[in-house]
């Protein structure tokens, strides 16, 4: 196998995961969370996210979780930001990069943002504009790029259009995620393949969610495409692992699980990887969503 | 990816899977059970072990279980034979195949059968002297094939020469068992490369437990490797999801999810599996160990 000797592992829980949690957390267990995952080498942590408090209430306080974050060396801490106020405030609070986010498929952005693809890439502009200006780097979410609760299948051309514009409007990089966990090995295969034609690897990240269970086999065919960042939640955070419809994203422990087996080099420390989605189920008062976790016997 | 056009489901669920659960499950739910997977069109049935019921207690019952079962064309009903008696046994129940163990882990099999390696393959000697004169398939597994509980690493040296002694004796096939499921895409890669050296993929299946959710993953690296035969137990029954040492069988509706998105032909109805898994379940009382099912809603 033809692997990438080094994955990029993105750390999405602090944002991705807590925003999908039903209970309100405590700033402090949020910081704790922040600091117990940059403690354990991952390089990218997405830590809040500065969106209307009124659509997110979970990302009210990101301002705070900034303000209060032990900035550790080498770690990038970002934020999701939709629109320019929610740059300046991102920018304002120390963010190290930001990103934006579009959808693959028309019905969810429709449902999801109330607003067409096209509509979507145009309300960026402005963030992206403020972006170059302030050298600020940012990446770009595409969602549902492997099924959609409303239209069911994604053609690979249509994620391949909205990759292209926000590579083209400035995104570094661009995350493609199975948002409802439907993708399926052979769907990632067909999917990279029309992408890679004219993309560089070097532009995409994987953002899977394990819904279905098939998250592992689909983030390893992204590697054998040489795909070399990999979005991941400590913990499984923001998807109830039992629920119906639950997001279930991909637990960050269980990558690099994988990541370690296949000789991949992350610098991230499984144990205390475990031990800061340990400690966040613990607070939260849930089960971990980690398999390795709890196969560890501290879940 | 060049994979198996086709792949031989072989659904350990009320053997493997029923003996691992720790409540006694009356004689028509498994009864049930073994002819909701022939329904749903699973090919082969590990339906029974003619163990000592002292060891065992959950497998006592296999006669009546091959008695009472409801025969469908293309099934081969299958049991476990750990000796000559037990042959005897399945033999006069009306088996299509039996099956035979070993470890590639000599510390595996001094705590699990209290022998050596090399005596517990002599003595399934008898077994396959009177299965050849029965001519009845024997199958053979082999535990431990990418760690061991107390040997950790398992060299693929040592799994290739137990494969070898179960082939020469005359199995069919060898079933490579990730024991406690702490094998990756990488040590299941590594060890197929060993054994395809002098092995014909036809003559191997994969047996993967999901204890560290590495299952499918592992899988995939199998049908790459062109191994087109998979066991699986439905709802990953034996295999508690949540406790620690759970025995993690890999649930047959998740293997038959990623299968189905590779477009691998099985012959095995995906709906059919799940409601079969969730009716074992609510007569266990148990949770599905399936992602599958629960992201479907019925688990």
């Amino acid at each position: 196998m033809a692997l990438p000797a080094q994955v990029t592992l993105v750390e999405v829980g602090p944002r991705d995961g807590l925003q999908n949690e039903s209970q309100t957390i405590p700033l402090q267990a949020k910081l704790q969370l922040v600091d117990d995952l940059a403690a354990a080498g991952l390089p990218v942590i997405e830590a809040g996210s500065f969106v209307n408090p009124k659509w997110v209430p979970q990302m009210a306080d990101s301002e705070a979780v900034f303000a209060g974050l032990q900035r550790r060396p080498g770690v990038r801490y970002s934020a999701l930001t939709p629109n320019l106020q929610g740059f300046e405030r991102a920018q304002a609070a120390g963010a190290d990069e930001v990103a934006v986010f579009a959808s693959a498929s028309e019905a969810f952005s429709q449902k999801n943002i109330n607003c067409s693809i096209a509509e979507s890439l145009l309300r960026f502009e402005p963030v992206m504009a403020a972006a170059r200006k302030a050298q600020l780097p940012v990446r770009g979410y595409v969602s549902c790029v492997l099924g959609c609760p409303y239209e069911g299948d994604i053609d690979p051309a249509a994620v391949a259009r909205v990759s292209h514009s926000l590579l083209d409007m400035g995104c570094y990089e661009v995350s493609l995620g199975d948002t409802i966990g439907t993708g399926t090995a052979g769907s990632m295969d067909r999917l990279l393949t029309t992408l890679l034609q004219d993309i560089g690897a070097d532009r995409l990240a994987v953002h899977c969610h394990d819904t279905y269970g098939q998250a592992l086999a689909n983030i390893l065919v992204a590697l054998q495409h040489g795909i070399a960042t990999v979005d991941a939640s400590v913990a499984g955070l923001g998807g109830c692992p039992y629920a119906r419809g639950a997001s279930g994203n991909v637990a960050t422990e269980d990558v690099l699980y994988l990541l370690n087996g296949l000789g991949i080099t992350t610098g991230v420390d499984l144990q205390t990887v475990v031990a800061a989605g340990n400690r966040i189920c613990a607070a939260l008062d849930r089960d971990s969503g980690s398999r390795v976790a709890r196969a560890l016997g501290a879940g």
